[in-house]
């Protein structure tokens, strides 16, 4: 069995702790007892089912490396780590000759991405690993560039619902939004219809009460002039297993390209792990 | 204003007649005072609005289009007649120079086309003319190719509800069910749900009365293998407008086609029309 050795960077924290557990129920990935984490952080191990993983401060980065240099050669290192961390990790990776992936909006994109072509790694680098979102977005894209009108005299509503605490708008809302102008449709982002009002959630809209902290549920309802005709999208996503799951479909995509070899600087999006596996 | 001249057959045909009342509603179009219709109809003409337009049977077409030849060079004939007149109007279409559009799913479409690649007309040939619909399955074809796999691990349900009277399933729906296979997803033409009952179509799913004799209502529901992620997809029809539009998109299409030149022969389909409006 030739197993992906991952680091998980991240700990204590929750993406990072769901991708350690959803990587030890898939035998395609053996995950490493180490991972970065914060300088405020106390305590200095995470017990994940019957596996303690060892958490490295930033100041202790060096040092542990430099112990473990062999392991390391081979493996992949996963980044959820604090938006205010991601840059300076990403840039170690990079120093380091430790391909990575990382799938949080945090971190100055264009820096990382320069980091990795400047190095010998490659790594996938995307705002959203749900995979089946980002496929749902670049059917619209699609769509758009093809046919570009096709919905021309339609009116379109869109709403979503997410925990209380989000204030802005859903990002993968917004960035449909000048998609589906394209398609003919007069739309704002603006125009989004946001609920967060939990007990609305639960009674009318049906999200699981053990979901109301934490959900993205969409529709799109598209609807002609004379009302004959409706079209309606919806994504419900229901906690954070889609991301933890696409995280470790790029890693395995990554170990593919890695195998292939000639990939230094190289920077993957989502779309390519789609395409790719 | 350069209207475009088109020639409705299929009448007293309910589409025929649909395509011709949106035609007079539109003010790219000025529909001819004949069609085509069949050799039992017993009436000599129909009265449309303020239009009454002749019908031709099939031993009249000849000796009419003599008394017109100059009227018809720049008209372009829209074929809505029965499944089994279909064959020998295309043929007539393509020896008498008559562009067409032709969007039932009657006739023998190989020899349609061939008659048409041999002639000096062009020609719109398409199965279904409602242009959402068909965009429709070009997004999700598009998402199979290029992304197979896309919904490993999910499950689907497709249901269909069609007026009492219509035995076979939802040709759309078939034609989708190879494209989920490509996405991963375990499904066969027989796991369509067909619904039939107009007292649940009315009641538990919502079709307006007054199209439970003419609807076409299509929902794809997808869900993770954890229940944490749904993905939905409905196309609900009510009525034959849609397909009334997008035949007049057709024709507007054929009439650029035509004034653009160098189109001897060529069969268009409705994505061309999709991607070249």
């Amino acid at each position: 069995m030739n197993s992906i050795k991952i680091m998980v960077n991240g700990l204590p924290g929750n993406m990072a702790q769901l991708v350690i557990e959803k990587a030890m129920d898939d035998q395609r990935f053996e995950v490493t007892p180490f991972s970065l984490t914060g300088p405020e952080i106390e305590e200095t191990s995470v017990q994940i089912k019957n596996k303690k993983i060892a958490l490295i401060k930033p100041d202790q980065k060096d040092s542990f490396l430099s112990g473990h240099d062999t392991l390391m050669t081979s493996t992949i290192a996963v980044d959820y780590t604090h938006p205010s961390a991601v840059d300076l990790n990403c840039q170690w990776y990079c120093e380091n000759n430790l391909h990575f992936v990382i799938g949080t909006t945090g971190g100055n994109r264009k820096r990382i991405n320069e980091n990795v072509q400047n190095s010998e790694i490659c790594a996938v680098v995307a705002p959203n690993m749900g995979k089946q979102i980002v496929g749902f977005q670049a059917m619209i894209e699609y769509a758009a560039k093809t046919f570009p009108g096709l919905f021309d005299g339609y009116t379109i509503e869109i709403r979503e619902s997410h925990q209380l605490g989000k204030a802005d708008s859903s990002g993968t809302a917004r960035s449909l939004v000048p998609l589906f102008q394209d398609l003919g449709l007069s739309v704002q982002e603006k125009d989004i219809f946001m609920e967060r009002n939990p007990k609305i959630q639960h009674k009318q809209l049906g999200v699981p009460k053990s979901f109301l902290g934490g959900h993205a549920w969409h529709t799109y309802s598209l609807t002609s002039k004379d009302q004959n005709v409706s079209f309606q999208f919806t994504h419900n996503v229901n906690g954070r297993s889609i991301y933890a799951l696409g995280t470790l479909d790029a890693v395995q995509f990554l170990h593919h390209k890695i195998l292939e070899g000639n990939n230094a600087g190289q920077v993957y999006t989502m779309i390519d792990v789609l395409k790719g596996l």
